[in-house]
């Protein structure tokens, strides 16, 4: 399974919508939508939830987190392993609900590209996306953490946010793919994000809490392919 | 489901041998003794295997840690309500490879007890022990750092550990089981820790890491049925 | 050195009011009104200012934070030692802005207790009070989080906190003395928490961002006084 | 006070050598040392001890860690005010036993440059050295964490962890010096350490745990006038 970009991403993160059998629900609008459209769309459920979501549908599944640490005495913590068993390809690291040190991050890129896990690493800034590019990531996520769940998008609020970060990220390692996020809920913040250099974007609540997952997801891929012609 | 006493709790930890589909096949070892013996045993598998585990088994399954967040956007943490729509009954806390915050052990007590999860607090010495007895688990499990995966048993290097964490856990509330742990390998271990009144064993390595887990949960079980009459 | 009940202290916290020189300012006052009032006041100023302020006061100098590494290779950490050898006679610890694992509240009360410094160990609830005072430090300070800061007094507020917290820290170790803190800013404040059966509040804001410290410390400690007789 | 290369940077951790007034002592050794070669040396002591190291030498001060958070509600926390009132004119940074979250590295700089710190941030091989510099630090000290205390010295062991770091760190942003460190015991370390391409060093125990630290440090900076020649 490879990603294609444009790219929507789709963090469940531990919303109440998205738990447990919720979870394969919206995998699988998330699958219709993705098979409809022809846009590549990935979900990131509950590290509890991976397995019946990728025995479930066949998108490409994330986890949300994991740790640096390999198999071991290593209670309560998830190893690239399990989440790979679990049938996921790649996971998401570094949210800002979930920071971590600049050394873990490089270990768990590490760790991922060993087992074989494409890694989004979320960022606040474009400084801050450059140091990431920098540990040669799958894709780099921006987030301005401010506008995070708030419905005000970042492509439209913060478009240097995205530019800045495309050409920082670019002169590091331009192998890296960038996405953005934060306050995405329609299909013009999606297309604005492709238009200022992004391949894709990083999305939670706009889709997992709207009343219509199915039009909101449809709405974005659609941007998608419009923005990137 | 319930805990019944003497209670062996099995934590898999991030161990080779019990990830994805080796988490049950130990847990259907686990199952076969606990049937043919009586004897309670528990297991806790990664969070990523919690689900594969309870649907093909029927003993008691526990997380090896929760989060204190409730469902909201808290990405890459595990909730007690993932844990619970996972079939799991119950959650370790606090192990000495995850400690946790004193009041963060408060919090996800509570948020453990509001949805259904029993829960199973360690602790380093008799005085956490004590203060941990304070916050209402259900369990206390004390297990000395230094001991643990070492082969040197608990209850025979420091058998006050266990006498003196009965007694103060005892002191502040009596209605928390105390398990121990910490270097048990053989059904001995076992039998001593429960004549100086714990009321089960909390093991790892000693029975994951052994050539044959079944005949060491045998033994296990075995030398609680003994040891307890 | 020794403290004595009611007990006042002023938590500077970073404050931009009480840092270098204006913390010595700030303890000068404290000074004068315990010296006028015999009423018993500490502070507790940031490490950086913990010198400068044991060299020109001489009343009760706490740090408002050590972690629990002994001497050696730590870069970074404060231990017990460097407090002491900076003049303190004591340290708060587990503030709720700097919560601790409950692990490492045992550690650094013995450490603390080793090199002769007090302990007076924060908690959010009278259940953390009753598990904080079975680790036995000299002091437990409850304070409500969500009333720190706002004027709202805990005990006005929330008054069965105190006293839940002085009847659970009792039953657990009776020579553990209870502050409370959370709002205060007027003495009437104080002379309830005292009422309630603390044995001193534990204040900053309402000292440390007043207009005029002096006549609130002072009015704090005519407080003590009346609520005491 | 200005920094100038090769730099010699003395951490001083929390030894017990180091800690109150033999912080003093030592400070004033490398004062001497300083002095009598024309080799720019600072010292990191302890945040209890900067006042009494700033007050009694004229060299660079370093504090061995802040913390992002600026002059507020933040109990037990070291804001880059209260290090810059206290005398220091910089920081150490991410030092491997202190490491920090990759965003904090971003604040914690940012907040060093407004209060006018200079910032040395550690990292543990070249591509962490390499994102380290696209914050824009003033420095980067590159330790492999595994030699750090040996006596095996960096520059000998892995010289190409410095070059490694020097092309990366140079790539990204070239006004960023690199120091090295980790095992750095006797001049021919420090002189290859600098032929290798680094403009100093981060040494500790070496020069702490010395039997006669002046020896040493003046071994040290004798071999910086011959590298850099």
């Amino acid at each position: 399974m490879k990603i294609s970009y444009p790219f929507i991403l789709v963090n469940f993160k531990i919303y109440k919508e998205a738990l447990g059998e919720r979870a394969v629900t919206l995998a699988k609008t998330a699958e219709k939508v993705s098979s409809e459209t022809g846009v590549c769309i990935g979900v990131a459920p509950c590290s509890a939830d991976l397995l019946r979501v990728t025995s479930s549908t066949s998108i490409p599944v994330f986890a949300q987190h994991i740790d640096p640490q390999p198999p071991g005495a290593h209670t309560g913590h998830l190893p690239a392993e399990a989440v790979k068993l679990a049938g996921a390809i790649g996971t998401i690291l570094n949210h800002s609900e979930n920071r971590l040190r600049v050394d873990i991050i490089d270990d768990c890129i590490n760790r991922a590209r060993d087992v074989g896990l494409v890694t989004c690493v979320c960022s606040n800034n474009p400084s801050v996306s450059k140091a990431i590019a920098a540990l040669s990531p799958d894709m780099v996520a921006v987030e301005p953490p401010e506008l995070i769940g708030t419905g005000i998008p970042v492509s439209k609020a913060k478009p240097t946010v995205i530019t800045d970060t495309v050409e920082a990220v670019t002169a590091v390692n331009s192998k890296v793919a960038v996405l953005c996020g934060a306050g995405i809920t329609r299909g013009e913040d999606v297309a604005r994000a492709i238009e200022l250099g992004s391949q894709g974007v990083l999305v939670a609540s706009g889709v997992v809490k709207a009343k219509d997952p199915e039009a909101v997801l449809r709405e974005f891929a659609e941007a998608c392919l419009k923005a990137s012609t």
